[in-house]
C-alpha cells in the first residue's frame, strides 16, 4: 500500500507543561520543515545531520513573523516510528504555541492526522503487526506498572510471538492435510491421522491457555469496576479512604456522566481498581438508603466486584439481608467491619447466608485486615491459575474474541477427526482457527476492523 | 553561583497521549543515561554524537527489566536551555511511562526538579534574565495568540532591551554626576543642569510610556475578568454562547472553588476574556435573583469588566436600576439586546442613568451588533493610546510595581533638581530608579524575591 498525503497532529497532552511537540509524517515532512523552520545559524532543517536535534525558529514564511523558539529534528524513512520520513518540532508547552505551529504546518501542506493514524501507517506499513500496533495504545492509556508491563510485552511481539507460534503449527497441519488429500484416494493413513489428533490437542490447549489469562488481562486493561456497599456508618468511606492511601497509583478524580457518580482510581497489587463512588460514598454514608436497593441492583450488575461491608457491633438489618440476597450471583467479598467494638453478629450466622464468598474481618480503626483484603483481590484476579508476574496475558477482548473462535474451530477439527469425517471438513476447521487467530496480528482482519481499532486511539499517536 | 546537583522532572503535560518527556539536567545527568539506557546496537549514549535522537530502551539496571522503548539524546552544557548537561528521554505518553523512568532516574541520583527549575538555573547561569525567564511562563500559560506573540518577544529580550536602554541613560546621568560632586566644590555649572533636566525629562517619559501598556498588558496575560448580568431571560446564556461561537480559542470549562462559579475562557479579539458564570448563567439565567444583590456586588468588585443586558422589549425593573446604580464606578458595557422586537424602554432614560458608559444595541435573535460589542471591548482594553499590533507591552505586575517605582523615584530626581538641591540628592533619586528598573531584568532584585517568581511555575520548565 502506498500512502502518498502527510499528515501532522500534536503528539502530547493538552496543557501548561515545559515541552509540546507537534508531528509531522510523510513525503513532504522535510519540505514544509524547510519551509517553516530557521536555525540561528540561517540553515535549513534538510541541510542538518539527520536525526540532529537543531536550534532555531519557526517563523511563518509569509509574513516572517517568528512564531516560537524550538528544537526540531527529522529522520528518514523507513527508520521511523511510520516508516516515513518524520520531523518533530519541540516548541514551547501550553495551549498556544502547539496550536499556532500545527496552524501553521496544516497551511503548509500537511493534512490533520486522524486519531491514531501515526500508529496506523506503522501497522499499513509493516513495521508492527495489529496486535502491537493495540498495545501501543494500551501503554499509553495504562492505569498501573503491571498493565504496562503487559502491553511493553505485547509491544516486543510477545504475544504475536505466541499466535504465530499456533499458526505455524495450524500451517505444518494444512501441509500434512493437503499431502493426504492430493496422494491418496483411499482412506488416511493411520500415521497422519494420529499425527494431526496429536497437533489438534496442542493447538487447542496453547489456545485455553492464552484465553485462561483473558480474564485478569482484561482487568488489568480497563481496570476493575468495584462497586463497596453497607449501611451507614458501616466505614465505607473509611474503607475507600484506607485502600487510596495504600494505594501508590496516581489518584484522579474523574467526574462521571452524572453528578451523582464519581469514580476512585486505585492501585491494589498492580490490579488497577475503579471504585465507582455511588452517590458519593465519602460524602453521604447512605448509598443503599439513598438510591435505593433497585438502582444498587443495577450499580450490582455493572460491577466486576462487591464488597460488601457489615458490622459486626451492630445487629444485621433488613438492608443487610437485602444486599446479602443480591450478592448471590456476583463476584463479592464481605468485609466484617469494627471487630474491635463488642460482637454483636455471629459469624456462622453470615456464612450460612452466603457460603461461597470470601468474609474476611477488618478493623478500620485499629488498620487491621486492609492487607487481608488486597490479598483477597489479587486472588479473585488471578484465581491461582496464573501467576500475578506473568507478563503475557490477553488483555484485549478483540483477541478474546478471536481466541475463542479459533478454540471452537480446533475442537471442531478435533471432533471431525475423531469422527473419522473426510479430510476435507477437518482442513476447513483448521483453517478457520488460523484465519480467526490471525485476526490477532491482524494477517487476515477486515479493513473496516482496523479503522475501527484506530479510532479510539488518541490523536498524535 | 555554582550548582552541584542533577534535577529531574516530567517535562509534558500529564494525560493520554503520544509521547511524554522526562528531563535531566545537571552535572551527572550523561552518567545515569548510561546507566538507565540501552541503544539498539547496545552503545551507550554517551558514545552516541551529541544532539543525536537515538532510539533505544530505559532498563532498570537492577533487574535488566525494560521500562519502555525511547528516543533520547543529550547536549552538553553551556549549549543547553540550563546552561548544564541536559538529557531528554521521549517515551510513550500516559502517565505510567513517564512515571516509571522519573522513579527510576530519582533512584540513580538525581534530584526532583521544583516548579520552574530548569529555567532558574538557566537565569542563575545567566542565560537569560529575569524578565525573559518570566517570559516563558507567560508563553506556556498563554491564552490567546496575541498575549503569547507578547511573551515571545520579551523572551526574546524586547522589554529587556528597552529596561536596558533607560538603565543606560540613568548611568550616563550617574556618571555625570560624579563628575561634578568630585571635581567642583561649587555650584554646579548650567550645562550639567540641563543636560540632566533633559535626561530625566526623557527617562520620565520613557517609563511612562512602558507603564501606559501595562493595564492592556496584564489583561493579555492574566485574562479579564468579566460578568454578564442582567434580569432572567434577557439574553445572557445567548450572549455567551454567541461569543464562544466567535471565540477561537480552545475553550475549557474549569471548575472554580465552589460548585457555583464556572469560568469560561474566551478569546475576543486576541483578548482572553475570563467570564465569570456566577450561579451558571447558562444553566439557571437568573443570577442577580439567585445570589442577591449583595452577592452581585461581590462579583462586581472583582470585576474589570461587567456587562449589563438589558431587554428594550421589557419596562425596566426594580432590578435593573439597583444594578445600574452598582455600575457607577465600574467599567461597563449596557447592551439592549432584542431590538427585533417592539421598543418598551426609552434609550434616552438609559443614557441619563448611566452618563459615561457605551450603550450598544443588539438582537441575539437577528445576530446583530455582536461586532460592535467586540469592537468596544478592544477599545476599552486598548483605550486608543496603544495599538493592539505592538508587541512591546508589560503584562506582568512584578514589572508594573517595579516602573512604578522608578517613576516617582524619576519624578524626585526632576523635583530635586528644579529645586536646585544639592547633587548628592538628585544621585540618590537616580540611583535608585536605576534600581527599580534592574528588578525587572533580575540584576537588583532580591533572593526571596526570585525564588517566589519562579514557585509558580509549571513542573518540568
Amino acid at each position: 500500500m502506498y500512502i502518498d498525503d502527510t499528515i501532522t497532529a500534536i503528539a502530547t497532552a493538552p496543557g501548561e507543561a515545559g515541552i509540546g511537540i507537534v508531528r509531522i509524517s510523510g513525503e513532504k515532512a522535510l519540505d514544509i520543515a524547510d519551509r517553516i523552520f530557521q536555525s540561528n545559524k540561517g540553515k535549513k532543517l534538510s541541510q542538518m545531520p539527520v536525526r540532529r536535534m537543531t536550534y532555531g525558529y519557526i517563523v511563518n514564511p509569509d509574513t516572517g513573523e517568528k512564531i516560537d523558539e524550538v528544537l526540531i529534528y527529522y529522520t528518514k524513512g523507513p527508520y521511523t516510528y511510520t516508516k516515513e520520513d518524520v520531523v518533530e518540532v519541540n516548541c514551547h508547552g501550553g495551549i498556544i504555541p502547539v496550536k499556532k505551529i500545527l496552524e501553521l504546518i496544516l497551511r503548509s501542506g500537511a493534512r490533520a492526522a486522524e486519531p491514531g493514524e501515526f500508529t496506523k501507517r506503522a501497522f499499513l506499513n509493516g513495521r508492527i503487526d495489529l496486535a502491537q500496533a493495540e498495545a501501543v495504545m494500551d501503554l499509553i492509556s495504562a492505569k498501573t506498572d503491571k498493565g504496562f508491563d503487559v502491553a511493553l510485552d505485547q509491544l516486543d511481539g510477545a504475544l504475536s510471538k505466541k499466535v504465530g507460534g499456533i499458526r505455524q503449527k495450524l500451517l505444518d497441519m494444512l501441509a500434512h492435510i493437503e499431502v493426504s488429500i492430493d496422494f491418496s484416494e483411499e482412506d488416511v493413513d493411520e500415521v497422519t491421522l494420529e499425527y494431526l489428533v496429536h497437533k489438534s490437542i496442542e493447538v487447542e490447549k496453547d489456545i485455553d491457555n492464552l484465553l485462561k489469562t483473558a480474564d485478569a488481562g482484561k482487568i488489568l486493561r480497563e481496570g476493575l469496576n468495584t462497586v463497596i456497599v453497607g449501611k451507614p456508618n458501616v466505614g465505607k468511606s473509611s474503607l475507600l479512604n484506607a485502600l487510596l492511601r495504600e494505594s501508590r497509583a496516581i489518584v484522579t478524580e474523574i467526574p462521571g456522566t452524572t453528578r451523582d457518580v464519581i469514580e476512585e482510581h486505585l492501585n491494589i497489587r498492580g490490579i488497577p481498581l475503579k471504585i465507582i463512588d455511588t452517590a458519593g460514598i465519602r460524602e453521604t454514608e447512605d448509598i443503599v438508603e439513598k438510591i435505593g436497593v433497585e438502582k444498587s441492583k443495577e450499580f450490582f450488575n455493572k460491577a466486576d466486584l462487591i464488597i460488601f461491608m457489615l458490622d459486626i457491633s451492630t445487629e444485621l438489618t433488613k438492608e443487610d439481608l437485602q444486599i446479602m440476597e443480591l450478592l448471590q450471583k456476583k463476584k463479592a467479598l464481605i468485609l466484617v467491619n469494627k471487630i474491635d467494638l463488642p460482637q454483636r453478629v455471629d459469624l456462622k450466622e453470615i456464612k450460612e447466608l452466603i457460603e461461597d464468598k470470601k468474609i474476611i474481618k477488618i478493623s478500620l480503626v485499629e488498620e487491621k485486615g486492609l492487607e487481608a483484603v488486597e490479598e483477597a483481590i489479587e486472588e479473585l484476579v488471578y484465581r491461582g491459575e496464573i501467576k500475578a508476574k506473568d507478563r503475557l496475558l490477553v488483555t484485549n477482548v478483540r483477541h478474546k474474541n478471536s481466541l475463542e473462535r479459533a478454540l471452537k474451530s480446533i475442537r471442531e477439527g478435533v471432533e471431525a477427526i475423531n469422527r473419522k469425517m473426510p479430510l476435507d471438513f477437518v482442513e476447513v476447521d483448521v483453517k478457520n482457527t488460523w484465519e480467526a487467530l490471525g485476526e490477532i496480528s491482524g494477517d487476515t482482519v477486515a479493513e473496516d476492523i482496523i479503522d475501527h481499532i484506530f479510532k479510539n486511539f488518541c490523536i498524535g499517536k
